[in-house]
C-alpha cells in the first residue's frame, strides 16, 4: 500500500460541500493534508474563509506543481469534466462528488485514470456518508452479487416519508422539504429522479461492472404518486419508495430500474426515512447486508470526500475488477416486471401488453390493477407515467420469462371491464 | 495496489467454517484460489471432499512453500496461535476467524506481521459477514470516530429476540436457539458474553486504536436477565440487546464496555433481530451509520473469509493507523453509567455507590432502581452480577463525571428504604 504522502490540496467550488469540507479538514490535523487554493466563480461573494485562499483562475490549481489532488464539487458537470480529465492530464489525482458529469462520462474517465496511472475517486456521489463505493470495489467484488436495492435520494425519500407519517399530499411534502434545506428551490432533478438515477449509473458499474447511461435506464421520480397510492399501500401495511433496484437473472444477465415501489416491513429498506440512504446487498453467501446513513448534506457529502482523500495517502484507486473481466455482465431487456397502476382512465392503459392481471380494483375517480408486463412494454414507452398514470412497483417485482406462463393461467380478464 | 496474486491456500480446520469455504470457493472460479491442502486433527471422519485434501500433518502445509495462503478456521486457540505465528514467520499471508486465539494475542499477532512484512486479515472474526473491521480500518480512520456501538453476538441476540417475540424464558429461549442451531451446546461462551469480549477487544483496536484484553473489561453476558426485565422493558417500549459500546469522552479517552442494555425504538440496534448482527458508527460529520447482516452461520463466516483472501490477491494489509498514531486513544475509568439494576435484596447493592437514583419500584419477589453509578463501582467487582441481582444499561447511559452533580440534586434518597 506504499507510505503516507503529504496531499495538498486544491479544491474546486466552495458552495455547501465545499464549505463542510473546509471546516472537516480543520478539525481533522491527523490527516496531513490541506488545502492551498479555492477556484469559484465569484470572487467577489463573502466566504467563511480568508480572501487569499481564493481565485477564480483555474489554471492557478491546475498547473500548481505542489497541488497533488484536486476536489472537484461544482454543479456545473460540463466545466466540472474538465477541471478533472485535465487535473488527471496534469498528474494529479482527483475526488469528485458530481454525480452528473460522473455518470455522462464515467468510461472515458476510467480509461483516463489507466493512461495517467493517477486515482480518481468519488464516494460522496452516491449515498454521500454510506461507503457503498468502496465496499462494492472491495469487499463484494466477486461473482456472488445476486441483488442490490438502494434508497439513493434523500429528498424524495423525505417527501414520501412526510405523505405517509404526516398524510400531507405531495405538493405540502415538498414544500416542506424546501423549507428544511432537504430539496432544492427548483427540485426537478431530484423529484423527477435524474439525480437518483445518474447516482444509480455509478453504482451499476461498481456492482456489476455494467456501463450504462441514464438514457437507457428504466426510471422514473415520485411526481406521479397519488393519495390513492398512499392509501392502498398503507392499507397493505406497506410504504412507498423510490428504489434503484438490479439484480442477476438466470440467464446471467441483470435486470436494473429505478422506479417508486411498495416497500413491506420485512424489508430493511422500510426503515430507511427521512434524508437517509440505505442499500441492501445480497450475495450468494453472506446473505443480506444492509448499510444505513445520511445521503445528503454538507457535512456527510464532505466526510465522503474525505474519506477518498485519506485513501488517497495510500495510493488508493478503484480497480474495476468486475467491469474488467473477461466477460462483464450484461443488462437484460427480457424479463417482466410486477406493478401496481393506478389511472383515471383504462383507456390509457394498454391492457393487452399484460401478461397478467392478478387485482382489478375500480373507483370513482381512480382505479388500479396489479399485474405483470414485459419490461420492453415499458422502456422507452412513456403511457405509464402521463395522463395522470401512476405505476409503482410491487414488493416481489422482478418475474423472469419462464414464470410468466404459470401466472397467465390465473389472470382475470379485462377484456369486458369498461371505465 | 500491485497486480492479482494466485493463491494457493492451504487451511487448518474443516468445521462449519472451513466447509462453508470449500463450498465457496468451488462456485467462485473468478477468483483464482484454490485449496490445495487441509489440515485436520482427524482424518478418519467422513468429510464432504476428496480424502486426498486431507491431512493431520500441518508441516505438509507450513512448509510448502507452493502455498502462499494459510486460512485457520479451527477451535482449540492454542494450535491456532502456533499454526499463525509459523505461517507468518515462513513467509505466508494468513487469514483467521478465530476470535479468541487473536483477541488473546492480537499485538504480538502485529508486530510480527510487521516484522514478516506478510498480511493477516480477519474480517470473519468480528459480526462475520458484515465488513466491519475494513470499514474501520478504510473508511473511518481518522480522528472524527465519536462512538461506536455493535451486536456482535448472534446466539445471544437470538434468544433476547424469542424472550420478547414470543415471550418465552431464558431457558426455554437458549433451547430453541441450540435445536436450530444458533447457540452451541455448551453455550456458556456465548450467554455469559466471552465471546462478544473477545469480538469486541478486536474492534477497539480497529476503532480506536486500543489494545486491551477481556480480562480488563466491563462485560457481561445475558444470563441474569429476569421477567420482570422484560417487562420493564416492553412497558417503555423498549427491548434488551447485548450491546458493545466504545465513545470518545469530553477528556478524549474512551468509555468502552458490553453490557445488556435497554434499546428504544429510535436506535437502528432494535431492529437487529435473531441471529443477525449490527455496528452503529457515529462520525463528527457523517452523523451515524448502520451497518447489519449476519453474524454468524457456516456460509456467512466463510464469505467473510473469502473477502480477506479476495483482499490478499493484492496485496492488502491493514494498516492499524489509528494504533500507530503518535498518540493513541485511551481507555477511560472515570465516567459514569446510567443502570437499571432488580434484585431481590437491597441489602445486595452497594446503595451508597451510587452517584443518584432517580427511579425505585418495590415489588413482592423483584425490586429495581433506576440511577447512576461510577464506572469504578462496577469493574472488578460482582455484586451486580451475583445474588441474583440483574444489571441492564438505560439508552443513555454514558454520563460525564461533570454531569453527576446536576443528577445528585436531583437524586431520590435510598437511605430509609427497606426491602
Amino acid at each position: 500500500m506504499g507510505s503516507e504522502k503529504t496531499l495538498v490540496i486544491g479544491m474546486f467550488g466552495f458552495g455547501v460541500v465545499g464549505e463542510g469540507l473546509y471546516k472537516v479538514l480543520k478539525q481533522t490535523p491527523s490527516l496531513k493534508a490541506s488545502i492551498k487554493k479555492v477556484c469559484i466563480k465569484n470572487t467577489h461573494k463573502k466566504r467563511n474563509a480568508p480572501a487569499s485562499l481564493f481565485t477564480a483562475d483555474a489554471d492557478e490549481l491546475l498547473n500548481d506543481p505542489e497541488i497533488n489532488v484536486i476536489v472537484e464539487v461544482i454543479n456545473d458537470s460540463e466545466v466540472g469534466y474538465k477541471v478533472v480529465t485535465t487535473a488527471l492530464q496534469n498528474g494529479k489525482d482527483v475526488v469528485s462528488a458530481s454525480k452528473k458529469m460522473l455518470s455522462e462520462h464515467l468510461p472515458e474517465l476510467i480509461e483516463l485514470q489507466e493512461k495517467t496511472g493517477r486515482s480518481l475517486l468519488y464516494e460522496a456521489s452516491a449515498c454521500a456518508s454510506i461507503p457503498v463505493i468502496r465496499n462494492l470495489e472491495e469487499y463484494y467484488d466477486n461473482d456472488l452479487l445476486h441483488s442490490i436495492k438502494a434508497i439513493v435520494n434523500g429528498s424524495t425519500n423525505f417527501i414520501l416519508t412526510k405523505m405517509f407519517e404526516e398524510e400531507l399530499n405531495f405538493r405540502e411534502a415538498l414544500l416542506l422539504a424546501q423549507q428544511l434545506g432537504f430539496a432544492e428551490s427548483d427540485p426537478t432533478l431530484d423529484i423527477e429522479g435524474f439525480d437518483a438515477a445518474n447516482k444509480w449509473v455509478l453504482l451499476l458499474t461498481h456492482s456489476y461492472g455494467i456501463d450504462t447511461t441514464i438514457k437507457d435506464m428504466l426510471f422514473n421520480g415520485i411526481t406521479q404518486i397519488t393519495s390513492l397510492d398512499a392509501a392502498v399501500a398503507q392499507s397493505r401495511n406497506q410504504s412507498i419508495k423510490l428504489v434503484a433496484q438490479a439484480k442477476k437473472l438466470q440467464s446471467g444477465k441483470v435486470a436494473s430500474f429505478l422506479l417508486p415501489q411498495f416497500v413491506d416491513q420485512a424489508d430493511q429498506l422500510y426503515f430507511v426515512k427521512n434524508e437517509y440512504n440505505g442499500v441492501v446487498i445480497e450475495t450468494g453467501f453472506a446473505d443480506k447486508q444492509f448499510f444505513y446513513g445520511k445521503g445528503a448534506g454538507s457535512f456527510p457529502t464532505a466526510s465522503a470526500v474525505l474519506s477518498d482523500i485519506a485513501a488517497l495517502r495510500y495510493g488508493y484507486r478503484y480497480e474495476y475488477k468486475k467491469r474488467n473481466q473477461q466477460q462483464p455482465a450484461e443488462l437484460s431487456d427480457s424479463y417482466n416486471l410486477r406493478v401496481f397502476i393506478s389511472f383515471e382512465s383504462l383507456a390509457n392503459i394498454p391492457k393487452d401488453e399484460f401478461s397478467s392481471i392478478e387485482e382489478w380494483h375500480s373507483g370513482n375517480e381512480r382505479s388500479y390493477l396489479i399485474g405483470t408486463i414485459p419490461y420492453q412494454s415499458l422502456i422507452h414507452q412513456d403511457w405509464w407515467k402521463t395522463n395522470n398514470n401512476s405505476l409503482i412497483l410491487m414488493p416481489n417485482n422482478i418475474v423472469e420469462n419462464s414464470e410468466v406462463n404459470e401466472l397467465k393461467k390465473m389472470s382475470l380478464s379485462l377484456a369486458g371491464l369498461e371505465v
